[in-house]
Formats: structure tokens, C-alpha cells, sequence
């Protein structure tokens, strides 16, 4: 790991102590039922930890999409054609795709990013290009990336979320398009998690029970050729990873740096959220889990992390869908928790004491 | 039940399924893999089938939060005294309680009624006045209200919607107000769908054992006096029901006469559902179910109905709060059918049909 790097992810703090107890405090003040609220009131606490500020709303909203390719699609893992990839980032690019529309919804600008697309993209002014290589290797018979690629990808994660700081950012969201990427995803998760790869592995956009079976075993030999240390995930990346993945990792572990929030979307941003929690255990306390994905692994990778993801909505998009519902009810929680009357205020009795 | 009521719920349509398959059929051509947006696309095929039209932005919006009190209170049910209604309702109408700051966050109106607020409330331009009385009479020693009164109350809720229809009417919430409340809407669980009481019965605004001891033990005896006939919804509301809950209940037969979908929130609004489904089985299927209440008898009135939560967030604070996030799922759902670009659109390629 290159110096610099190592000595930035020593640097993420823990969460703001005092913040949390303020927010935690006024939560009980507020006109309702303590804890009514459920899971809006714990957002609401994490996130005044993560700022140190529990009212401030989070006005700048972003979702940063990151795009690569994976060799692996050589062996047929995937239901769609390679071309996909950069198809789809000319569609974010129109703000035709998914998240196009549900950042719209949320009032989130979406970010694009290629790490690593297997094709020379057209110049945009809204394409950020940090391409690390055409594609990775073909995991299933040597590394995805060398160690060098994997370092890069990650700073430049770093990178981009800072500059996005730089113009101001509140709360950040993580997507990924990436033909066959589910396949590096389940290989890290079963590397990093150890569950059984045939029980972490989905059927990804949509292949049938065959070729599920063989990307399996595409998955099984590519960690029996690679041989990743779980305890390294910087090797777990190289090895099995993919670009975008190691982006998205930086960006979690940059947001997690400046105590920015950052919401993880589904199965491949649950990947980088290993990689990146595997570099820095304390980036660990500055991601949102947005949704439970359909991909079985996703499950694996959340209760390794201790993430309870806020909604189960049987999504399986990526590009960050899932991660700008996630947005919308963090900024909702503190709306909340900022602007709900207190019992006080409002002259509302409290609960009977006789009672508790 | 009054002739007028009678032939209101019967002219209730069933959804349109020309929408409906314009809607699934658009989904299926949108630049995504087939069904990624899981419980968003069968949502948007739903909206549909209720508004017959599938890519009409849902506009308007509306939580409708009613307020009632009971009778039941003077046991000793709830952890908070009487006045909490009142003086929630001028929360309400000062913008400073939950469902204020939600409906800000999903751009919806909420509308304030009084069903049967024991105080006389001062007038504010806001407050719709439909008071049926003030307050139910005690159900654990009698009905909690007339059969006449059971009438009016429906009436008033579908009268409120219809003049929310009338100012435009996009998309509309359901929410309550009303110290004791969870009482008569277990009674309400307990009487149409058979569940033991003790089974159904939930700690409300946060009692403790020994006071849900004591709830159970009135739901019990309430039952046992009054002798609802589960088959006659009109009947379980007189006996063990509320003015809110009857008010809620005309909401969503109204809603769904007029085609508008009827988004309902928590476990009080689940009795007014069970009401409403009763009264009008074809209701149902206007029905958006948007989260899973704490309260444990939501689930046994959800799987009554057949009815799946959008979210389960420990949600249990009422007033539309639940509604109000489901408002923003459907809105969002809407807006992804409308808006995403079709695979000849956007010039991307489809899926491999050899792997299909």
C-alpha cells in the first residue's frame, strides 16, 4: 500500500460522541413517543456522530456512479453483452437510466465515474474519467488488477469524493455499472465473509440456474488460482476485485475521512464497503446501509459488517437506485430531528410517569 | 347502514388492466434488467390499475390525519392523559409534529379533522370539523358509538376525500390522532381477523407489562360485552371502534371509488382498512400498505387483508407518518416508469436470450 495512503486511513476518527448525545437527548423531546420513530431516530443520531452537527440539513447531495469492466466476462457470467457498460454511462450521462430519475426524486446530482470501462468513452462534461485499465483481468485464471491498479483505483475514489467536497457535499451515495460485476463482488464476499461461494452467488442481471452453477465455479477457481488474504484487502481487491469496486471503496473511506455520510447502495457497493471496512475498520460507523439487495450474498456482507440495511425493496438495479432512497430518508430524519416541536414548545403533556 | 352508503361502496371498479399491462410492459422495455426495481415496478403497475393511467405524475398530494377520543381511555390504557389529542391536533395545525415535517419532505398537504376530539377545539382555517361526538363512549361497557353514529363517521371521511378530490387529488395518506387509539384498533384486529387478543395487542405509546396486561384484559371483556359480528364492519366499528377509525375507514372507500390510491400508515389505519375492506372487499386493491407498524397485531390485519409493507422502519408514532414515506415511494415509482429511457431509446442492448 502506498504511504500516503496508509497514513490518510489512520486518520478517520470515531464518531462524534457529543453530537450523538444531543441528538439523542432532543429526539426524546420531541412531540411523540419515545422512540416512535424506530429507525429515523438512530439515523438521525448516527448521522449528527458522523458531522458532529445534528441539525445542519444536508443540502448538497450526491450520488457517485462508478462504471468498469471485468476480463471475467470472457467465461459467460453474465446475461448481457460487455457493450452494456458503456451504453449505460452514455444513459446516465442523458439522465435516462434509473438513477437518473430517483436522484432527481431525492434532489441528489449523480456523479460518473469511469474506473476502468472496456471501451474509449467520448469526452463529457459531466463524465469524471479515471479509468485505471480497459477492463480487469480475467480473475478466474490470475489477478483482476496488480497491486499498483488496486492502490489507484482507491485514491482515486479518494479522489473524487474530495473534490466533490470541494463543491460542497452533505451526504454521498454509492452506485456501479459494471457487466459481470456481480461476479467480483461474490468472490470478495466470500473471500473476505468465508461463506460458501455457491451460497453467496445470485443470478446477478438475470441468468438461469445453469448459469448460475457455472459462474459458481467460476468464482471457486478463481479464488483457488488467486489465493486472497482475507486479512488484506487491498490483495482481496487485486486479486478478485474489480475497478469501480476499488473506486467505491475509496470513496467510502474518503467520505468516512471528512466525515462525510456516505450511503451504500446494494451488492457491489456492499463489496467495496468490505474492502473499504477492511482497510479502515472505523469507515465502518460513516456508512448508511440503503437497502437489502436480492443478490443472496448481500445478507452475507451486511451482518459481517454489522449494517442493518433501512429498506428491503426487492431491488437488484445497483447504479446507486437503492442508495438515493437511502439518501432521501437520512434527509428526512434530519428535517425530523431539526424541526419537529418539543414537548415544551408545543405545550403537549408528556407520558404519565406512574406508567414507565 | 344508510341506502345512500350502501350503493356508494358497491359502485367501487375493479382496477383497470389495460393500465396495468401498459404499465408492465413498459417496465420490461426500460434500460434495466427485468424486475431490478422489484417492489417499485409492481407498485407502478398497481398505480396504474387504480388511476388508469400509468405515467400521470401523482401531483397532488394529501395526508389526511384524524382525531378522535375514546371512551376506553377513562381504564387506564394509555401512557399519556387525554388532552395529548387537542393539543397534538393545534401541533398538527402549527406545522411542528412529525407528520408535518414528513409531509413537507414528500410535498403533500395535510389535512387536519376533527372526528371526535373530546374538547372543543378553537377554529383554525386549517381544522376540518366533523366531530360525530366528543369522544367515543367506553367499549368495555358498551358500544363505543351508535350504528347511526358508525354511518356519519364513514360519511364525513368519504365527504372529506371527496372535497380533497374536488381541490385535485393526486395520490392521498391516511393518519390519525387519538390518546388510547391502539385500544379499539386491536378490538377492531382481535373481532375481524380472529387473532387472539393477547396475541394482537401491542404496548401502544409505550405502557409497560403489567398496563398491557390490563389492556388485553379490557380488548377481552370489550369483546365479550359488545359481541361484534365480525362478518358486519359497520357493526365491529359501532362496538369497538372510533370515530377517527370510521372517518379513516370512509377515506379509503372514498379514495377508492373515486380511483385515487390510498396510501394508509400504521396499525390505526390498518383497523380503518379492515373496516373499509369489509364494508367494500373491492377497496383492497386501492390499498398502498406502507410500512410495518411495531404494534403486533399490524402484521396479523396486513396478512388479513393480503396486503404487503412498502417499509418496516419501527415505525409506531401514527399520524400519517408511515403514509407520508410511502407517498414518496409511489411518487418515486411514478416517476421511474415515466421518465427512464427504453433500451431503443437510450440505444442499448438487451439481455442475451440464449441465457433466458
Amino acid at each position: 500500500m502506498r504511504k500516503e495512503l496508509a497514513s490518510f486511513l489512520k486518520e478517520i476518527r470515531p464518531l462524534d460522541q457529543k453530537a450523538m448525545q444531543f441528538a439523542r437527548a432532543r429526539q426524546d423531546q420531541l412531540t411523540k413517543p419515545q422512540g416512535s420513530l424506530g429507525r429515523l431516530e438512530e439515523l438521525s443520531i448516527q448521522l449528527a456522530g458522523i458531522r458532529g452537527d445534528a441539525l445542519a440539513p444536508l443540502k448538497n447531495k450526491v450520488v457517485i456512479t462508478m462504471a468498469g469492466d471485468h476480463g471475467v466476462v470472457a467465461t459467460g457470467v453474465s446475461a448481457y453483452p460487455q457493450d452494456v457498460t458503456p451504453q449505460m454511462v452514455y444513459n446516465f450521462l442523458r439522465g435516462g437510466a434509473g438513477i437518473n430519475v430517483m436522484a432527481r426524486q431525492v434532489g441528489a446530482r449523480v456523479v460518473v465515474v469511469d474506473m476502468g470501462v472496456a471501451a474509449s468513452l467520448e469526452p463529457h462534461p459531466q463524465l469524471v474519467s479515471r479509468k485505471v485499465a480497459a477492463g480487469t483481468s480475467n480473475l478466474a485464471v490470475g489477478p483482476a488488477m496488480s497491486s499498483e491498479q488496486a492502490d489507484q483505483a482507491i485514491l482515486a475514489g479518494i479522489e473524487v469524493v474530495e473534490s466533490e467536497i470541494k463543491r460542497g457535499l452533505d451526504i454521498v451515495g454509492t452506485g456501479d455499472m459494471g457487466i459481470g460485476n456481480t461476479t467480483p463482488s461474490s468472490a470478495i464476499c466470500a473471500a473476505i465473509t468465508g461463506q460458501p461461494v455457491a451460497t453467496i452467488t445470485g443470478k446477478g442481471t438475470g441468468i438461469n440456474p445453469r448459469q448460475r452453477a457455472h459462474k459458481v465455479k467460476v468464482i471457486e477457481q478463481a479464488l483457488e488460482v488467486n489465493c486472497p488474504n482475507p486479512g488484506d484487502a487491498l490483495d482481496v481487491l487485486a486479486k478478485v476485485g474489480g475497478f469501480e469496486i476499488g473506486g467505491l471503496a475509496g470513496v467510502i473511506v474518503g467520505a468516512a475521512h471528512n466525515r462525510v455520510p456516505v450511503v451504500i447502495d446494494g451488492f457491489i457497493s456492499g463489496a467495496a464497503a468490505l474492502i473499504a471496512c477492511g482497510l479502515a475498520p472505523q469507515a465502518r460507523d460513516y456508512i448508511v446501509a440503503s437497502h437489502m439487495s436480492v443478490e443472496p450474498g448481500h445478507k452475507a456482507m451486511l451482518r459481517f459488517l454489522g449494517l442493518k440495511p433501512l429498506l428491503d425493496l426487492n431491488l437488484r438495479l445497483g447504479e446507486g437506485t437503492g442508495a438515493a432512497l437511502g439518501i432521501f430518508l437520512a434527509d428526512t430524519a434530519v428535517h425530523v430531528l431539526a424541526e419537529m416541536a418539543t414537548f415544551a414548545e408545543a405545550g403537549v403533556s408528556e407520558a404519565n410517569p406512574k406508567l414507565d
